[in-house]
């Protein structure tokens, strides 16, 4: 079942690819950004935003899932697409990560980790097939295996326990994925710490195992960006070319384009609508902060030139109150225009890769983030 | 200029009547209900919502907007309509009422109140004047005077001297709108608490000084239904047929359809938006509350003959889910769901004055909020 192959890759610009995996939900154009909706909803966004922006899949995290309102209520309901109406392409993580980053963490082995519930108290057992389980009861179009992942700077050998045990977790977790539906997908996680020897031997043992995709987990967890970058570049060459890569947790713009550049396919990250919950909006000038004053009576838009209604319409003015007086329309729109962007950006880069001009688009953009904000009136 | 009128009245049932109200930014239709954008935003929904769930006009908080982004402010911007988006025609409040709840009172007298500023501190003086010249500022296109609020239950000389106070405020507030641009409107105030006297007493004098349309203020303060209904008996009668009236800050739809009856035109109230937020919606079968666990495996929508998309598509389930979640999309819906029924009340509510129907929608209508929300599955 894991030896089919959903994805299609179209072209190739340098390491730099695109293409399409085919879900039962529908397709998804790559290189894909994935908005995070946490709880089966998007903070801020009506799905059909989410869908209008651009967005070709969504991700769900099957920690908060599992604990409220529960993946037997979920799957009982239709499932994920079906319970939240987004009803397009969904991937769930496994709910490993926060487990260990949200809740009271008790016990970690080799079986499973138990942990307390952050909601109502109650001690949970989540194990790498009890997480399939849970992303099959949620609908999960792609699902990940639980790893473990450690946060940077730690020790050597403490990362490579972690990785030597997410390798076993996904031996694991093929097999429990064995009966999913057709067209449905597993993806493995390559951790490995900021140790390259570590990176390689994950990536080397999971392409091995085999599966539908690979995620690069265990980044963008306090690192330097340079040292991210260096662990793709051992690990991209490794894994097998016809495979979508998924960099997980990442990030800013300025992540993906470099990510993209060396041969990444898919993102996720919550910081479109954290930041603009927080008044900031990502443009082509960069990240601007509608708190600041000189927006204040500023009758121009954030980008006059924005395919984006909201970000080419709504004054900097009229932002800049919205946020200041902490009105929920605030962090609406800038979630929007947020989301918005990064579609925006994701969509100019496959075109550039089809024309074979991502080079040139990854310098304008540099360029123009570099050069920043248009100048006060 | 304020001999003009801006309202024609189209048909009657009984007291109830149905018309249209021409202002500068276009025409509304009564009975109307005017959804509250205190700070010039809609809580929790886009201005595209409001318009489309079928509001005529929305309400400004001249308070809320005078001292943040400032009257000045927004008039260099292109006005209120301008600076929102809202586009549509937007009645402002006094300021009155909200300086006496929400800030630091310091001083009521007759010049003026001055009070400290809830949002920075600062000393900040509104006369009748002033407030009619922060609303044309504020590009309204109707103002409000500004008038002294009494809460109930109070002393009867504390009522009427805040009532004789509010005429002789109504009287400067006409000679300070005085050349205002053409076609705007400026309302009376009728005061005098839960005093039947002191209610004629306001509404006689105001029809003789002249308004383009008569509120009645100082109900739905905390007195019973019943006597803000007497109280609307008192005065309708009195103010000219001719002219809209308003009951200021009201109310359920119980409340809206018993003063329709009465012959009121206008209203605006937080409620919506408010319960909205606090997990509470408006339907045909009453107010539900979506925290109920009875809610939480129901894939059935709120009301499945809605003609709002979001009231009859989205399940119980999910806004349970999302309510119980404290996801935003969960107040966002609801505010939404809310403002539409609201609007579809109101709706029917014309269009049976029109037929000749109302008492029947009437009765029909609080049958069915007697009846109660569907049966749980």
């Amino acid at each position: 079942m894991i030896s089919a192959n959903h994805f299609e890759l179209l072209s190739s610009d340098g390491p730099a690819r695109t293409g399409r995996l085919i879900t039962p939900h529908g397709v998804v154009r790559t290189p894909a950004f994935m908005p995070v909706g946490t709880a089966g909803a998007m903070k801020g966004l009506h799905w059909r935003d989410v869908r209008d922006a651009g967005a070709d899949i969504v991700l769900g995290n099957t920690y908060h899932l599992m604990l409220r309102p529960g993946a037997e209520r979920i799957a009982a309901l239709g499932g994920l697409q079906s319970f939240t109406g987004w009803n397009g392409p969904m991937l769930t993580d496994s709910g490993g990560f926060q487990v260990m980053s949200l809740s009271e963490l008790r016990k970690i082995d080799e079986r499973a980790v138990t942990f307390r519930s952050h909601i109502d108290g109650a001690m949970v057992e989540l194990s790498p097939e009890r997480s399939i389980e849970v992303q099959r009861l949620l609908g999960a179009d792609i699902a990940m295996q639980m790893d473990e992942c450690v946060r940077l700077p730690a020790d050597g050998s403490d990362i490579e326990r972690a990785m030597q045990l997410s390798l076993r977790w996904a031996e694991r977790s093929k097999l429990a994925f064995e009966g999913a539906p057709p067209g449905n997908m597993l993806f493995g996680i390559v951790q490995g710490g900021d140790v390259p020897r570590l990176r390689r031997e994950s990536a080397n043992n999971l392409a091995a195992i085999g599966f539908h995709g690979y995620a690069i987990g265990g980044l963008a967890v306090g690192e330097p960006q340079p040292v991210m970058l260096a662990m793709i570049e051992e690990v991209a060459p490794i894994l097998p070319l016809d495979r979508p890569r998924y960099l997980m947790g990442v990030g800013t713009p300025n992540d993906i384009l470099e990510a993209v550049a060396r041969g990444v396919d898919m993102f996720d990250c919550v910081m479109p609508t954290r930041n603009g919950r927080h008044g900031v909006a990502f443009t082509r000038f960069g990240q601007i902060n509608l708190r600041n004053a000189r927006h204040a009576d500023d009758p121009r838009p954030l980008d006059e030139e924005s395919p984006w209604p909201a970000t080419r319409s709504y004054s900097r003015a009229y932002l800049h109150h919205l946020v200041r007086s902490g009105e929920t329309l605030g962090a609406m729109l800038l979630s929007e225009i947020n989301v918005a962007y990064y579609q925006q950006l994701m969509a100019d880069i496959r075109q550039s890769i089809l024309q074979g001009t991502f080079a040139e688009l990854r310098q304008r953009t540099r360029a123009g983030w570099a050069k920043g904000d248009i100048a006060p009136r």
